[in-house]
């Protein structure tokens, strides 16, 4: 009777999920009081690069829906307005005023930097969500990035990844010796550690290079976006897990003078829309890798392996030497380590006995 | 150089994690286009109780800020206004224009309501993001809710909880046989299949009744609202991990009319500000239950066991059949658990490769 009776009212239309633009104008367009900032985000991703470069494009989206039009922000791909490696320096120096990027970019400026996005054996999205949130990691972070004009937020996260894509079969730690793989960043000195040679190619000459031979291997992103980029025609072997990048976290980086002078309405919704694009773009990257593998092993034939067991052993101990070494001469470094390392022998433990578990239970 | 001058500007402060309250006065009051509107928030926790009344809270507090103080929330804990499980009527009758409760508490609605939530074997919270955002549960439920006048928003997870706390060992399948067990819904059903007794005893009489021997075993959240109560002080043995709840996922609900009534910006700030807590949540329990563990075990020298696997290979076939019967008459129920079933599926295998996979290498 009620359920009937609302039914009538509402014409047993669904609402659906997407609720925009369906409502009375903003309440509040405000231009009396203060007229409407335009700001600029610079980003080191191509706009539509799937997953990275569309949640810079959906956190624009938000900001500008949720001030009604008051805070307006145009996005630059990569090397549109600034070159990729050049987002920190520009939001810095406020040729931008917001940027979209990734910390493990910015070694050079700290080797604090990468905690705040991603190491080798590091944690997982969540798990760095709740270091980031509540355990002290983002108080480090802002205070990291102060020294440098710049109010960071975690801005998305890939989730897992895959370890990559190789021409030869990984049985053994002697595998990966003269191995040329490309592999960035951190996970590329792991893997030099132990004999292979990581190298540096452009995405849009990743997968000739990897077809020809020229490359042993590749990392890249997940299922999504390897399928997207056909690595699994370029390459035979696809391995797991992501231990080079098991739970990257992206940032968005306000220009500290544009932030100071924002009110605190906007202030709330920059921050709050940074904090739903977190989890949106994660969400959709877990549905959309869940059905890329699907789509690599049904329509590709692709068998998806683990590394073994005494590889990833070496791979995990020259991942602890590699972050002793980065931290060792920089104190500010040791403190994000530390509190880094506590965290997250927290969360092994918590993880122990409740996902693993879990995962174990529900095969 | 860079560096030291901006650090000169700044006075090197660290702008620390709390953002608000250090810009000027909103940009838009806007009282004289719209005055603003104040709502009144209906849930199904104390209003301090730790997670899901303080998450209710913080939506509350982020939506004002966010909207400048142009949508104010006004937040009643159970009781307070209506009864815990009468939050879904008085926001669907407009006695209060918003709720913050669970969906698996609507199950004589529909059956198809605690999909929505979670069911014993169920997805994680990631994986349930990733349906409703990405999957169209989302779509799916908003088409219930629609029927009743009722607007849904993820918004919070526990993530993963525990099994229960219990007086005595379980070893076997038939050791759950006249177990007394506090255990409520779904969870109590797939335990009446094996021969235990659930039964409903309120939060306040909890741990009286596990203490005296009255109940044998209860299930309550996590570590940290498990140790909050105390409840590793009324029985021996805590088990994992949440066959019962894997990824309990809290609503916001919103009452269509005010809804259909709010302009554009607004909703886009309650949709966000949902989000938000949705991710905030579930990273606050991640954080606060790893350290519970850890306080449970070196403090109170608790022994968290694994349930052994023939006890959870027969909970999961009595989850099933529970599940199959709960659908069984009503054709969308049975749409949703088709569209929640397919997803999980794929979801499990991903998970197979990717988190389980890492957690391996890991150890």
């Amino acid at each position: 009777m009620h359920r009937r009776a609302v039914l009538g009212t509402l014409g047993g239309a669904a609402l659906g999920a997407g609720l925009a633009g369906c409502g009375p104008p903003p309440s509040a367009p405000a231009a009396a009081q203060a007229p409407p900032l335009r700001w600029t985000m610079v980003t080191s991703w191509p706009s539509d690069f799937p997953g990275m470069g569309t949640a810079a494009k959906e956190l624009a989206q938000l900001v500008g829906r949720a001030s009604g039009g008051r805070l307006t922000v145009d996005v630059f791909g990569a090397g549109e307005k600034v070159a990729p490696f050049d987002v920190f320096d520009a939001v810095a120096d406020g040729t931008a005023q917001m940027g979209h990027s990734a910390a493990y970019y910015w070694r050079t400026r700290s080797p604090a930097a990468p905690f705040f996005c991603t190491v080798p054996f590091g944690m997982t999205a969540l798990e760095m969500s709740a270091w980031l949130y509540d355990g002290g990691g983002l108080a480090l972070w802002r205070e990291l990035y102060a020294g440098f004009g710049l109010v960071p937020f975690p801005c998305g996260s890939t989730g897992a990844q895959t370890a990559g894509w190789f021409n030869r079969e990984i049985r053994r730690p002697a595998d990966l010796r003269g191995l040329k793989m490309r592999i960035p960043g951190l996970g590329g000195e792991v893997m030099a550690r132990l004999g292979a040679a990581p190298v540096n190619v452009p995405g849009a000459e990743l997968f000739d290079a990897l077809k020809s031979g020229e490359l042993d291997a590749s990392e890249w992103v997940g299922p999504y976006d390897d399928l997207a980029f056909g690595l699994h025609r370029a390459a035979k072997f696809c391995y797991v897990p992501a231990w080079q990048e098991p739970g990257t976290i992206l940032e968005c980086t306000v220009n500290a003078t544009a932030w100071n002078a924002l009110a605190d309405d906007l202030k709330a919704i920059v921050d709050t829309c940074c904090r739903a694009v977190n989890e949106s773009m994660l969400a959709g990257y877990a549905a959309r890798n869940q059905q890329a593998l699907a789509q690599l092993r049904d329509e590709h034939g692709v068998v998806v392996r683990e590394l073994p067991r005494d590889v990833l052993a070496a791979l995990r101990r020259a991942s602890e030497a590699v972050l002793d070494d980065l931290v060792a001469d920089d104190p500010f470094a040791q403190r994000v380590f530390d509190s880094y390392t506590a965290f997250r022998r927290q969360a092994m433990a918590w993880a122990a006995l409740s996902d693993d578990a879990y995962s174990k239970a529900r095969r």
